[in-house]
């Protein structure tokens, strides 16, 4: 949007950083140091939970911005156009989410022309974009949503496809600012489409194109030692992972002289990291193992069961997550009892005494029996210790077998997830590892 | 720790407010003004989701204190100081969370030390009980966690049940200064036991007590009306209401001369609002639906079971959420699909097709053949659009019948979640719904 004032962030003589500093400077240095500033009395109240603001910090470091400060505080005019002016003084960027509604407790755009020094006025583009949003919806222009066009002078608006509130970008003194919207969809769509891209760019590099790229299965130490090279430092495109819930996030940022440029880098090394990792990949940006696998059926045209002990019912639950689930999931148990295993599935009430309904062989027959009762394709099965109670020396709190049955045969897989787990956790591994198991065994 | 000062809180000739003030005060304001510093360089990248200042900012709601800001920073010395220093100008109370632990990066302790411009110490008292924390663990106690018991000179501390990081507070110029470890469980039980209790006494009272009651069925609106009484402005107790996800919290504070005459106080109330609002209490601080209704199965000793179609296993899900509910949950069906719905639990072919799948006549079928299958005292069935598709003038989007059947009988209700919910909210509020059925039905 103003790339001649972007280049200046990288120029030479730029200190590395300007926390503490609070004038006199020129250019920004060659890494920002940058603030979020959260905007609503509902999160600073504690009413909702603010969760862009860590969001945004994950997305600004791929593009080698630090994120040195988050700050949250009401719908307070005074108060909010203060907190703007001292994060322009301090920081070389200010994200700003929040506050844009139409209500007369939107506050931020006000806020934003008082920090600034610079008047409201209604922004025709502005006006124009909130006017075709709500054709395309088909719902009436009210006139409270003219205060959404409002922009402070000299100051550009970015699109929001998703809402109606524009987002506002500008620099003042030597920050640059982007304001976005609270609503979490719109805030992602408009930072990944028009802010992060403008961020970043190195000199001689114009251009920047970024992907998340999804993986289970393997360690991230281990994915660390595969893709060693690539995550080199100083390399193009930038290569990092992080790991949550035991789902590994590899970052991959690709910078060049125009954005087609960096679009074949990046699909470059987003192939090379498939064809290393393999089906330990199992989607990109925002996607869950149920949507992989969810996928896979529907391409397939294959149905499934489940049958649970351990999980409760949280298999289903998640492969029903997805709207239009009927279309693959045809019916599941949860035989938490060990009658409720030998009636429902046919589990042999001398097998549960004799191997204990936490084995290898009654997760067999539980997915023997599954496949068998519902007539699905493929049939899943689990059972094992959640604890926090119920552990023994041979068979620890953690231990869960997983079964796989099809036309071909059954197969059962045994996994550790260790006591130091709480209930809730091993639940939620054992789920994504049999949601895992299915889809690597639909990859085939 | 320092009444003292405390009752300075009140002093009459304060001014309501010193945000922007700067210097110059002499006492604390009736109301008090607060912020709350998060501390940890993986909150500020984004890594972790920051969840203490929302928690802290809620209950410091429910003793009067308001809070104005909140600031998350990473783990540096300098940038933290500097923090903590110009809260200190700005508000009446800081509340600072995280960085206390035993490694190099933990720099709270010397942040607050430069900050109020008082030397670290060793207290012997801190020692003491860390070191007691760790006999009663039967853990060796490594010299590292010597450095947890450095506190500035005229800080007080305040004891850590839970963990080896005692908190600090000290009063600096105005401000009264909590510092508490970032471990959730750590700092809930370190503000409740020790922050809260100081705070928002007024002159005449030392003691406060707070209950948190928690209702669902009935509107945020018309619990309003049944409490108005209670909910007038300054009393004692207060009574205030909270909505988060079709749940409502009832805050209580009581004050009084002295801890047992708060808690006489506060249980009146809580007596009071039990008799008005009846079966629509279902528990207490940290409580679920799901807590609730396992009480009650435990104690009348009785069995159940699961039909869900709509919520595909988040009924279940929930009921096996609780450690120990293979005391109560048989099993649990589900039959996404109408064939299932047959098979599984004989519902008429005819009847479906006839009635449609979410009807209440399938519901109906739907819990009389889980109970008749399972053998369960209680069966629970569930079906409904969730959405986002599917949904007809007729039978829209968030329609969903829930059926009950015991040895009297069986009961369906039907229920209208709205189409305006996501498929997500509307899976929610269905298995909570289903839940505090099952929970009035056990309470008759």
């Amino acid at each position: 949007m103003c790339p001649a004032g972007l280049y200046r962030l990288f120029a030479e003589d730029a200190s590395n950083s300007r926390l503490g500093e609070r004038a006199g400077k020129r250019y920004f240095p060659r890494r920002m140091n940058a603030c979020i500033i959260s905007v609503g009395t509902e999160l600073v109240t504690g009413q909702c939970l603010e969760t862009n603001a860590a969001w945004l910090s994950e997305q600004l470091a791929s593009v080698g911005v630090q994120v040195i400060e988050h700050v949250t505080v009401g719908d307070q005019l005074q108060h909010l156009a203060t907190t703007i002016r001292q994060c322009i003084d301090r920081f070389d960027l200010v994200v700003a989410t929040g506050g844009l509604g139409p209500t007369r407790d939107d506050l931020t755009r006000e806020a934003l022309a008082q920090a600034i020094g610079r008047p409201l006025a209604e922004n025709q583009e502005a006006l124009r974009q909130i006017e075709a949003y709500f054709q395309r919806l088909q719902r009436p222009f009210i006139d409270a949503n003219r205060l959404q066009a409002l922009v402070p002078k000299g100051c550009s608006i970015i699109p929001n496809r998703r809402g109606t509130a524009p987002g506002l970008s500008c620099q003042s003194r030597d920050c640059l600012l982007f304001i976005l919207p609270g609503v979490p969809a719109e805030m992602k769509a408009m930072a990944e489409e028009s802010v992060l891209p403008q961020l970043g760019v190195r000199p001689g590099g114009q251009a920047i194109r970024i992907a998340n790229v999804l993986c289970y299965g393997m360690s991230e130490a281990r994915i660390g030692e595969l893709l060693e090279d690539l995550m080199a430092s100083g390399r193009n495109p930038s290569v990092g992972t992080t790991a949550k819930d035991a789902i590994i996030t590899i970052r991959m940022v690709a910078r060049a002289a125009d954005p087609p440029g960096a679009q074949r880098l990046l699909d470059a090394d987003v192939a090379e990291v498939r064809s290393r990792l393999g089906k330990v990949v199992f989607g990109r940006g925002d996607g869950t193992l149920q949507a992989a696998v969810a996928e896979l059926l529907v391409e397939k045209r294959l149905t499934v069961g489940t049958a649970e002990s351990c999980t409760g019912g949280l298999v289903a639950k998640r492969l029903t997550d997805i709207p239009g689930s009927s279309a693959y999931f045809l019916q599941g148990f949860v035989t938490y009892s060990n009658q409720a295993k030998t009636d429902r599935l046919g589990v042999p009430a001398e097998m549960i005494e004799r191997e204990g309904a936490v084995s290898e062989a009654v997760a067999h027959a539980m997915a023997e029996g599954c496949r068998k009762v519902t007539g699905a394709d493929v049939a899943i099965s689990v059972t094992g210790i959640a604890g926090p109670s119920g552990g023994t020396a041979e068979k620890p709190v953690g231990l869960v077998y997983i079964g796989l049955a099809d036309d071909r045969g059954i197969t059962v897989k045994r996994f550790l997830f260790g006591e130091q787990l709480l209930r809730r956790e091993i639940r939620d591994r054992t789920a994504k590892t049999a949601l895992n198991f299915l889809r690597i065994h639909l990859l085939q």
